[in-house]
């Protein structure tokens, strides 16, 4: 077999199928977000709108974010220069772990190079390590959890998305002796749903199991100090192993465990995707604690997102436009078809200066294609005008079926 | 078996054994490299020589990198706001990534959030997807390499270290017809030899094998233009893939694979640790491209590097102090005992205030724990007189044994 004869067919294979992705390049403007600079092909450019950002909050633009990075470089430099054990971990490393162990009232946390990173090494090792564990995990999580528990080779079992019930009985059915972990979500990135934790932390114990959550998009967004769902729930403490990322709400980079102590010390200690990395620069570290801080403390982005969330909502619903219902952040227009959804999104970007990337598969089941819109703060009404206008043109102009009251 | 128990006792394994490791928490101080600030446990600081940096030439605080950093904070903000496909490709991205494959010749490159994940994903996925495809591995191959095939399970063969008459042994053993891989690197970190990289490329040749090389510790510090060992050489053309880091001699973070377009647009498609995670900060992307078109046009920071190595070397020969030989920039001074070792690296920081962190397993095979001197061109000559004073202070004191000129 010809290797990159194998490679172009399998290219072609997505091509055919709607599947072969174009990144949109563009630049983010510092102070103008959520508008961009699109680049085309040839490189000319022109303004957009972003609407499918996951800088929920806008936070990477916050003086606070940008402000605390550039004093850092001042003061450390660019990169860390180092593995963490081999010079690479910086006084801002351990100053953003004690803030995050904080955060979520653990007693220690860990930082990564990103929350894939976290979720990949950390599942990977506990799993590894922890002879004979049966990792219990959601249908629908995320690639980095899959990975992880991929790496680990044990015993896995699937349970149907969101169901406790599932759950249980799949519990009921092993040996009560085997040592078990719970891996799920909080807010669910591609439907915006949430998960029942509360539920799912009473089958965890009552099979004595420990539970891992990804709250990566829900850190900073939910919670009175911005923990999470399970903050605004009063759950942090039933779960054993909180997940998240900086690089989404937080507007910056990198991703963390929080955890007891030794659990956290034991993936330190044997993580290879934790160890033989070069660790953050110590400039992201301190942008990322400097906008955890913030959003301990301020209350106003989280307002603004759920009050930018609700008039997205209501605005599509006068139109008639179609999209899930869920209790999170995360407007899912489902369009159910890769072309017609590409056709959609180059049709906003070209005419309408709107640009939310189109979500195909492997991101999201065939059939169930869709337009991912995630408000901001920073939106406007008239941005939310203009956006629900050109949807509403569209789905007149290509007959798409519309919701009714 | 309580998971937390079997936690403890894996910690107290290591700590028994010596290789338990603490992280030296440090500060580094931009424009003063290799000057640092060390905290202690109680939060006492001082002043500390770093001699173990992988940020080889110091362009961590080159104000071409630190400022580009700065400038284009203050242009498109703090994170990237989105993986690549979502939103999160920017302009610095795609500029980086032309740069990158000029630096190697090489038709197209694409960049990863860190050296580990280009390995661990480009070799994940390439070995996963092209069916019965065997890789051939030097057996001292780093951690992400191997994470990397162990991902693919494919066939696999480990090859002595960088020992081609046994390649071409087990390459002649295996189907003429299967589609092949040999992975390899150039500079091998920890004892700073050198991959016979053309010996290599021939017996791949013969039996029309790939080739993938990970320049991780050459990138920047070799050839003309900084590309490589393979671009010293003349052999670039000769290698498949070629992966580098942005997080040593580039000073910043963040990985890269260059290659076929083909090839890298396969890997674009189709790594789950490419696509579901977040993107670079566009401020890291516009600081490595700086860093790597400085590199490639100035010839100072390399021939001071190389000359600083080689005073190193010398004035330990002079001292007695064994060291190993190799072709590279790496010095290492081997201890061979892990408790020996740390004792070492602890007296020099609190009598000497010189920082060489001691390498122990899983880093190393026990047995050859070492410390790893890595001279930068910002060393001064009284800086490498210090060191080598206090190593010779040293080894009379615990009565090491003196290398015979
Ligand atoms: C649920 C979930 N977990 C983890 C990640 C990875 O986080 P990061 O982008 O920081 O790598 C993502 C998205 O990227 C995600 O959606
Ligand atoms: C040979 C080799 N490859 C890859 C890596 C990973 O690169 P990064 O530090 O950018 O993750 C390292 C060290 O960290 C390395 O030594």
């Amino acid at each position: 077999m010809d290797i990159f004869e194998h490679m172009e067919a399998a290219l072609s294979g997505l091509k055919s199928a709607g599947n072969y992705r174009v990144f949109a390049e563009l630049e983010r403007r510092n102070s103008a977000f959520p508008r961009a600079t699109f680049y085309e092909d040839g490189g000319a450019t022109r303004d957009v709108t972003v609407w499918c950002s996951n800088d929920y909050l806008g936070m990477g633009q916050n003086p606070v974010v940008t402000g605390r990075m550039v004093e850092v470089i001042g003061q450390c430099g660019a990169g860390a220069g180092g593995t963490r054990n081999i010079s690479g971990t910086n006084h801002h490393h351990v100053l953003l772990e004690r803030e995050l162990a904080d955060l979520h009232a653990k007693e220690a946390a860990l930082i990564f190079t990103s929350g894939y990173v976290s979720n990949w090494a950390a599942l990977g090792t506990l799993l590894a390590r922890i002879p004979g564990i049966i990792v219990y995990s959601d249908a629908l999580n995320h690639a980095s959890m899959i990975e992880g528990i991929r790496h680990a080779r044990c015993e896995k079992r699937l349970f149907r998305h969101n169901d406790p019930a599932h759950l249980r009985a799949l519990m009921a059915a092993d040996d009560p002796a085997a040592p078990k972990m719970v891996a799920f979500e909080s807010v669910y990135s591609m439907d915006g749903d949430i998960a029942p934790i509360r539920e799912i932390c009473d089958v965890a114990d009552a099979f004595g199991a420990i539970t891992y959550l990804d709250e990566v998009h829900a850190v900073g967004m939910y919670g009175p100090r911005g923990g999470g769902v399970a903050e605004r729930e009063g759950l942090m403490d039933r779960i054993t192993v909180i997940e998240g990322t900086l690089g989404k709400a937080f507007g910056v980079m990198g991703g963390y465990i929080t955890g007891p102590a030794v659990l956290v010390d034991f993936v330190r200690s044997f993580a290879s995707g934790f160890i033989f990395t070069t660790a953050l620069p110590p400039a992201l570290a301190a942008a990322a604690a400097a906008s955890i801080r913030h959003l301990k403390e301020s209350q106003s982005e989280r307002q603004a997102h759920q009050a930018a969330v609700a008039k997205v909502r209501s605005a599509l619903d006068a139109r008639g436009i179609p999209h899930k219902h869920n209790p999170s952040h995360i407007v899912p227009v489902i369009v159910g078809n890769a072309s017609k959804c590409k056709w959609i999104s180059d049709v906003l970007l070209n005419d309408f200066g709107i640009y939310v990337q189109p979500i195909n598969y492997p991101t999201v089941p065939v059939g169930t294609e869709r337009l991912r819109i995630t408000p901001t703060p920073l939106h406007s009404d008239a941005d939310i005008r203009h956006l629900v206008e050109a949807l509403s043109a569209l789905w007149s102009q290509c007959a798409l079926a519309r919701a009714v009251a």
